[in-house]
This record gives C-alpha cells, sequence and structure tokens, in this order.
C-alpha cells in the first residue's frame, strides 16, 4: 500500500490528472492560441497565417498539423480560379470553445503588459453588440469576487488536501 | 501614406498590439503556467516545484528565474535550523491574477481532454466554499451566453475591421 501511494503521489500523476496540465499539453505553445486567435478573427488559409502571424511556413505548417491532429480545427477543400485545389482551416467546436482562455489571457496581458493603447481585442455578444468580460460566478450566474476564488481538489485529484 | 499603413499592418505590429500575444510572450511555455499552478497550491519551494512537477532541475531554474523577472513570483529568503539561507518563491499579485487563465484552461481541459475521473481542480469562494465556474457577463454582471461571444477590435487595435 505505501508503494501504492508512493506511485500515485509522483508527479507524472499528478500532471495527468491536472486538467489545466492536460490542457497545456495541447495548447502550452504560443503559435497554437495565435493560430486560433486568427481563426477566431475569421482567417482560414495558410497565406493569411502566415501574413497576421509572421511565423515561418515550416513552424506554421507543424502547428496547424497539431491543430488537427488535437481537433481544434478542421480542414476543408477550397479552389480559386485556375488554381489548384488547396485546404483551408476552420474551427472545430473544441476550438470555438477556447474563446475564453484567449478572453482569460487577453484580460491579464492588458492589466500586466500593457501596450499604452488600450485593449486590441475586446469581447461582446455578437447579437446584442455588448461588451463582454470573464467573471466568476456561482451556479445560479451571480458574480463572485474574483480575489476570493481560490483552487481546491477536484472529485478527479489524487490528493484532496 | 500609403508605407506608413504597410508599416503598420505587418504582423509584427499586430502581435505587438495584441494582449493575447504579450500575454503568451510572457506565459506562453507549458512549465510557466504550471509552476504557478503549484504556486496557488501554496507551494513555495524549489524541491516542492521540482518532486510536484517532475521538472528537471535546471528547466525549473530557468522558468522560476523567468516569472521573477516578469514579476509574477518573488523571492523571499528562508533558512531551515542547521542549513544555509535559501530563497522561496512566492506569487505576486500579478502571478495571483492568473486565477481565471489557468481556471480557463482547465474547464477547457476538463471537456476536451478529461481524464474520465472528474475535475483535478476546481474553483471556490475561499470565504464561503461556493463552486465558481468561469462566465463572461455585462458591466452589470449579468451573464451572458458564451456561444454568442466574439472578438471585436478594441481601441488599441490597429485595424479596427
Amino acid at each position: 500500500m505505501g508503494k501504492l501511494v508512493d506511485m500515485t503521489a509522483t508527479s507524472d500523476s499528478v500532471n495527468a490528472r491536472c486538467s489545466i496540465s492536460r490542457g497545456l499539453e495541447v495548447l502550452g505553445e504560443r503559435w497554437m492560441l495565435l493560430i486560433v486567435r486568427e481563426a477566431m478573427n475569421g482567417f482560414t488559409r495558410f497565406a493569411d497565417f502566415r501574413e497576421r502571424l509572421g511565423v515561418a511556413p515550416d513552424v506554421l505548417s507543424d502547428r496547424l498539423a497539431k491543430l488537427v491532429d488535437h481537433g481544434l480545427l478542421a480542414t476543408r477543400a477550397y479552389r480559386e480560379p485556375g488554381q489548384r485545389e488547396r485546404l483551408e482551416y476552420v474551427l472545430t467546436p473544441a476550438g470555438r470553445d477556447l474563446v475564453p482562455v484567449l478572453a482569460a489571457i487577453a484580460a491579464w496581458g492588458d492589466v500586466h503588459v500593457p501596450t499604452g493603447f488600450g485593449p486590441a481585442t475586446v469581447f461582446a455578444d455578437e447579437s446584442s453588440g455588448t461588451p463582454a468580460r470573464l467573471a466568476f460566478v456561482d451556479a445560479a450566474g451571480n458574480e463572485l469576487p474574483v480575489e476570493a476564488i481560490r483552487f481546491t481538489p477536484g472529485p478527479g485529484s489524487l490528493s484532496r488536501r
């Protein structure tokens, strides 16, 4: 039993059970989320991503392939008049679900690494145009003060402390 | 004027103005946010981070130094009886402000890379124990449907579209 406890307490297991770690295994590279940002801006084509991001073509190819592998982007064939068929990249629902991740990073960046020009990206309700910000809420949707929010081990935790 | 427009339209400028990109320049590496996760779990010491994360010591030293450079962790001296003085690492307010970023990544990971054991980390109001989830809200704190949230260029954007 001692051995089992030792084994389950290894850092690998802690990370394997942690959704933050698992999320970062997919997302934890700057270009990945910047490609997703451009996909959310409506861009779908290799040349657009390359131009918008200033990323080397081989790096872009690699990251697009990873995003497709992980199910964040899906490929779709298109053909411009007189050109060969090419692939474009469109967000899947899993990719779309990264909106709060990008909003959280943007909100942090606006405060802690500001440009002095104000936010370059804001988030808004598409139908009404109402500006939207991220907040912690309770089950009923009532806002909770962010300063009071703490981590607590969940049902999937190896070590409820 | 054409030249000015060309220059400001370069991808470097788009990224320089983007708080997502600027945030990721600080955060865009898996170990950085996992160290912050452990700091939020209350760990402060090199040996604790190393054991919890299973990260190579040289990588951990490098990432801790970066986190201190970027102002997310601050060092504090401590001395165990009979030992030399050592440094421990404590979250700064800027580091603490990453709670929503980690919560957003965790929520995405729980849905899209689940372990089958449920969330390992949940977020809760410290005083009441009320479980907390991230949501988009309007200025008055009323929840907005996440499906309707879109990017729109903000005041710091180079290209309001």
